[in-house]
């Protein structure tokens, strides 16, 4: 069996790929899109890569290509929590400098306001490298944001810890095979509008209402010609007769003829960890 | 006056700010919280920052910071085209890695994918010290995603030009001075409901529908607790009398006691160029 994974190594993805696949061999590759379709093409058995995260918001790039994908698949979720910590070399001076990788930046701008206003911070390739670069380098103005144990690691000094109060990743397992029901479930899906109508999102989530199905989330993306799809995580497993019926329906709003073969696609459908919670 | 907007320099941040302002000085700053709040504070007049891609979508840390402002506030928009090439030393061999800024990346994953399937992708701070960290560093088995001039300035060989077909970044500008209707205006909200309970949405996006306004686009984020913010862009100004009473319609319906100041914000009400055309 074949398992893939976000890279490179040493990161939270590789941590979650060990909790989901605790004695097997993991193989890292990158980017995200190389990563699914490792899946897709049937080059492996299981991918595991980021999907939301509470500072972030969702990995656009997953939900693009899991959207192009007919038989890769969302089959489970599991969230980790991301604790961030400020490093510096013991003999630093004036912090002038932030290094990290671009998503921990983000993740951290409220506190490096408040904390570092002056500072200008620097975009690395991982948080990892963030840390040996100030390190090699011996930059004395610099800090980098990046895991207690990689800042230890390396001999720095631990400055801070936990920069942002539940940061959470949601990662998830994507496969070739299918999930049943566990009267749990969440199911992932794309929706692409063919026509631009004034209300078609109204009227498209009017059929989940209709039907009683919650809504977890939803995220309009230019479909780079003069539309939109809308990604939308709904309660329920696709299976289940009224997610199934709603589907349907939509479907047959947005495509009367049945012309395209992307106005709804589904991205899978797997039990609910409750990861916010 | 003073003018600020997203660093570093030569980037098309910098392009659109002199595309606002070709005869003032520009000054830049990082990250985007510390562009915004120059504003927000009053150090600055105006700052032009991005706020989405046709690849990437809109860009979190700009709204998120919008929506903690009082001051600050959209008031106009101007998109950009963004043409990446693709380059590497004259003296090349097999192209292994990639290296790029994240977003370049990310927005050439399907061409990469299908050029360049084996590659590894290795982000670098800018599309800028992707091509001066080949160069310096005589990387022979890599290429770069940056633009023509940076590729054709630092000497290296251009092997592919426009990667991304239609590819746009939209950048607003933002102060603190109130805008005027013009008749043809878009406005930027934030709703952030402060109970989490099934078709909430539904019911907000029934009142645009009721008023006849048309949606943009709507995105869904975690607020790092149990609930969601709803970003949405929409169709009028926000003393258009239609877009003002649906307002006051959501504000009632998810706060009616005034208990909450964020229930709903205005980013901002400006101009619609009509920038995906």
């Amino acid at each position: 069996m074949k398992i893939v994974y976000l890279g490179p190594e040493k990161t939270f993805t590789e941590k979650a790929a060990k909790e989901f696949f605790p004695d097997l061999e993991l193989t890292p590759l990158q980017p995200i899109r190389n990563v699914i379709m490792a899946v897709e093409n049937e080059k492996a058995d299981f991918a595991i890569i980021p999907i939301e995260n509470f500072y972030n918001g969702e990995v656009r790039e997953t939900l693009d290509v899991l959207t192009e994908c007919n038989k890769a698949k969302i089959v489970q979720e599991k969230a980790l929590p991301i604790v961030h910590c400020l490093g510096a070399l013991t003999e630093h001076k004036k912090i002038e400098k932030i290094y990290s990788k671009d998503q921990a930046l983000e993740q951290c701008s409220s506190y490096l306001y408040k904390k570092f206003p002056e500072a200008k911070t620097i975009s690395t390739e991982s948080t990892a490298s963030a840390v040996e670069r100030i390190k090699k380098e011996n930059f004395l103005d610099s800090a980098v944001i990046a895991s207690e144990s990689a800042i230890i690691d390396w001999g720095l000094q631990v400055l801070d810890k936990n920069l942002v109060p539940n940061n959470k990743t949601r990662f998830v397992l994507v496969s070739n095979q299918k999930t049943e029901k566990t009267g749990k479930d969440k199911t992932f899906i794309a929706i692409h509008p063919q026509v631009d109508k004034a209300g078609i999102l109204n009227s498209v989530l009017g059929f989940f209402s209709s039907f009683g199905i919650n809504l977890e989330c939803i995220i309009s993306r230019p479909d780079k010609r003069k539309g939109y799809y809308f990604y939308i995580e709904l309660d329920g497993h696709e299976k289940d007769k009224n997610v199934e019926t709603a589907l349907n329906s939509i479907k047959f709003f947005l495509d009367p003829e049945n012309k395209f073969s992307d106005s709804i696609k589904i991205l899978g459908s797997y039990p609910n960890t409750k990861w916010k919670d």
